[in-house]
């Protein structure tokens, strides 16, 4: 089984990850948040929030609505250029994207004998020439251009003056909310203006578990700046970007790169963008990108709505449209590349555990920040009302500090390997030796070590940590 | 001004809450939340999920997908029966309710005439029988039911198989996951699950500024249970419910009260449900719902899906399909009372500010939980650099424990009211004295006293505050 595989059993299993709606079949592209998985999400978006707008006095927060008056989409270009190339077989039915097939082939000699370059493809139909099904070796359609936003209708008509579309990304919502922002909040330039909320694409071949859904979750920040300045500034949020995966999600630095886009494979509107790319068990992958979106979206807006973007500097008396920097990224996709570097295998028996076992044990060796239940309280036996009623005194002292699970079934040493399963960095054991003096056993995930801690002094020595 | 209207226009000004989309004229039924919006939002599903989730051991946390299996919302009745009778007018085309429109005539005589009853109406044909359009009193279409779900659809082709909804409400994505958490988190009853997400309904008449919205974020909780059982527990809830409005969000306990549903009220599947009422400035309404809803959901979800739902006792070898508890709310609602609540007009020339005024001064006075700024940080004045200087460090000292804002511009007293209006509980002024000795000035909002504190006891005594 690979490391996917794996990872995907282990977070149903211990209920991170849900396929949704799995009682009916499940639906392609949705997935559920467990009561471990929406732990998990929470602490990742507490990070980004607190990075981002509580610790800056220069950003600002917002939650903008999905469904957007939808002029902003023609705005933005989304309604004429937010496609993918798609093919349909015709003997099987299955749908695929144009340029995966055309990734697929373009080593080929045969390819390479038709000199064109599937980076430039506009003309999908020639690319594609004489490409079979790769499933069935069927016939395929000529390739469609497919828009990836979910439309809808607001309002009792379904006609065109009342079609919407759930949003495909975040950020026009903080385009659309710019001058709000700069008519309320006194802000000066520099600032930015950052939000965390769900967003949709119809994605034609969604998969890598949780890497490609149809929903998910964006955590997107605008930094708006002085054209000319920009490059600076792009530069800065690429570093510090990088730095927060490491300091607040405890990713392994190894793991993580920078991988600037090439000129081609640029936005039109973008100057420069560079993606950190995670190396997940499929291979390196974006988790983030940051780009220089010049003023294009706000250029936009402004000539779609009429009103006036630009910004007054009321020291230097300048005006000018601002130029962004976005550093733009999925909290899913985040959460899958926590879980993978968090993931571990080690030989059965480890010497902690009161039974020695053979199998491989499985350990989430998640940061105290990540981990979805910091701390887990045992009672060394269940059939001991004393035992028990001082295990659940302790839960009690500890619950309204930080996320704690109570467990009293099966041997102390099953215990322990089902809280390192889901990653929980504290075990606090309550023995005989507890009733005659007041002190615990903590057992440390990764160590193994045990300490032994007076009650009252429990909560402060865990908040330390 | 009425009330509504003061708070609509104060949250826009200070950016709480703005119309969506504004630039482009809005999109009737969709809010977007500003900086502060977004923090006083936060703060209330933080209150919730710690009283619901992290402080009881009998309660998950899920959070589920939007767009579900369509099959999920013919179990649950949605798709035949989430409707309202809407009638349009044909000559200025203007939709109405035809509920509410019966609502408006039921008192009149002629109404009476005819001998029906608009609770128990199913033919609203008849009830409206010759009634105009209350704007220009032209003819009325005949009613015809419509679903209020958004549909799209998943997946490139657009036809019936691939139709799916955005969910009207958040409580099925927890009865399509109530055997995942039974199979993965060792539950015994009762026991619960909650979430907190978006969801949509695609009302005819939005209105009430954020009260009846199309798109808005709920907090469900289903609190499983054994039948006989349920209206014990039904009662707890309602309690428990209750007083968390006036412990967790410093609700005014005169502003609150319960209704409980009428039977003729009640929806077919519920044996009782009682409301929790806020008293609006348009009247008594509805913030939260707690029903009980008997078996109906996992009833019809088995019958739907084939999976056994029923739950197994160890102990008594007894199974049983589970009655719900189901305490709903939206947080939007809850953030408009709790604005509502915490508004206030003083008479002006309140005496600590350094300058009289005669206007009326508005001061919001949330909860310290509540209030979306904790701490403002003001230099006397802001030409001096020492000041400045040691209000930055006091800032920087204070932001990684609490949201705080820097504000240097203006008069000390007109930033005092700035912080008033905002409803932040405290200003810590740094003066000359500040350079001298240490200490700085806390002014506390509602009192208007002011403390001189340490500086270096500052953060310890703002959180024992």
């Amino acid at each position: 089984m690979d490391l996917t595989q794996k990872i995907i059993s282990l977070t149903k299993q211990k209920g991170f990850i849900f396929p949704s709606s799995e009682i009916y079949g499940g639906i392609q592209g949705f997935y559920d948040y467990g009561p471990l998985g929406v732990q998990l999400k929470n602490n990742i978006k507490n990070a980004w929030w607190r990075s981002m707008v509580q610790e800056r006095d220069d950003i600002f927060g917002l939650d903008a609505a999905i469904i957007m008056n939808p002029t902003a989409w023609v705005a933005s270009g989304h309604v004429s250029n937010f496609t993918d190339p798609l093919v349909e077989c015709k003997a099987c039915h299955k749908r695929f994207r144009a340029d995966h097939l055309a990734d697929k082939i373009k080593e080929t000699e045969e390819f390479k004998k038709r000199s064109l370059s599937v980076e430039d493809a506009k003309d999908w139909g020639k690319v594609l020439e004489g490409v079979e099904c790769p499933d069935c070796s069927g016939e395929l359609t000529a390739p469609r251009l497919f828009n990836l936003m979910f439309k809808t209708y607001a309002g009792p008509a379904e006609d065109s003056a009342s079609q919407v579309y759930l949003r495909p990304e975040t950020a026009q919502g903080i385009f659309t909310n710019y001058k709000n922002i700069l008519d309320t909040q006194r802000v000066k330039m520099p600032f930015g203006i950052a939000q965390i909320g769900k967003a949709f694409r119809n994605e034609i071949t969604p998969g890598n578990f949780i890497f490609r859904q149809r929903e998910f979750e964006q955590m997107e920040m605008e930094y708006f700046c002085k054209p000319g300045t920009d490059e600076q500034l792009h530069e800065e949020w690429i570093a510090r970007r990088l730095g927060w995966y490491v300091e607040s999600l405890g990713i392994k630095k190894e793991n993580l790169r920078i991988r600037e886009h090439e000129k081609s494979e640029l936005a039109h509107y973008a100057k420069a963008c560079s993606d950190i790319e995670y190396k997940f068990p499929f291979g390196w992958s974006e988790i983030e990108g940051i780009a220089n979106r010049q003023a294009h979206d706000l250029t936009q807006h402004q000539k779609f709505s009429g009103v006036d973007l630009s910004y007054f500097d009321e020291t230097t008396k300048e005006k000018y449209l601002p130029f962004v920097i976005e550093p733009s990224c999925g909290v899913e996709r985040l959460m899958f590349a926590v879980i993978c570097d968090a993931y571990l295998e080690i030989e059965g028996g480890r010497t902690t555990t009161t039974e020695a076992t053979k199998e491989a044990e499985t350990v989430l060796r998640f940061s105290r920040a990540m981990a979805p239940v910091k701390i887990a309280i045992l009672p060394l036996l269940k059939n001991k009302p004393d035992l028990v009623d001082k295990a659940r005194e302790v839960y009690q002292l500890l619950k309204p500090h930080f996320m704690c699970r109570y467990d009293e079934a099966g041997t102390i040493g099953r215990r322990y390997r089902r809280q390192d399963e889901i990653g929980t960095p504290y075990c606090v054991t309550i023995d005989f030796d507890t009733l005659a003096n007041g002190d615990v056993t903590v057992r440390d995930r990764d160590t193994m070590k045990q300490d032994r801690i007076k009650i009252d002094t429990l909560a402060d020595y865990l908040q330390r940590k």
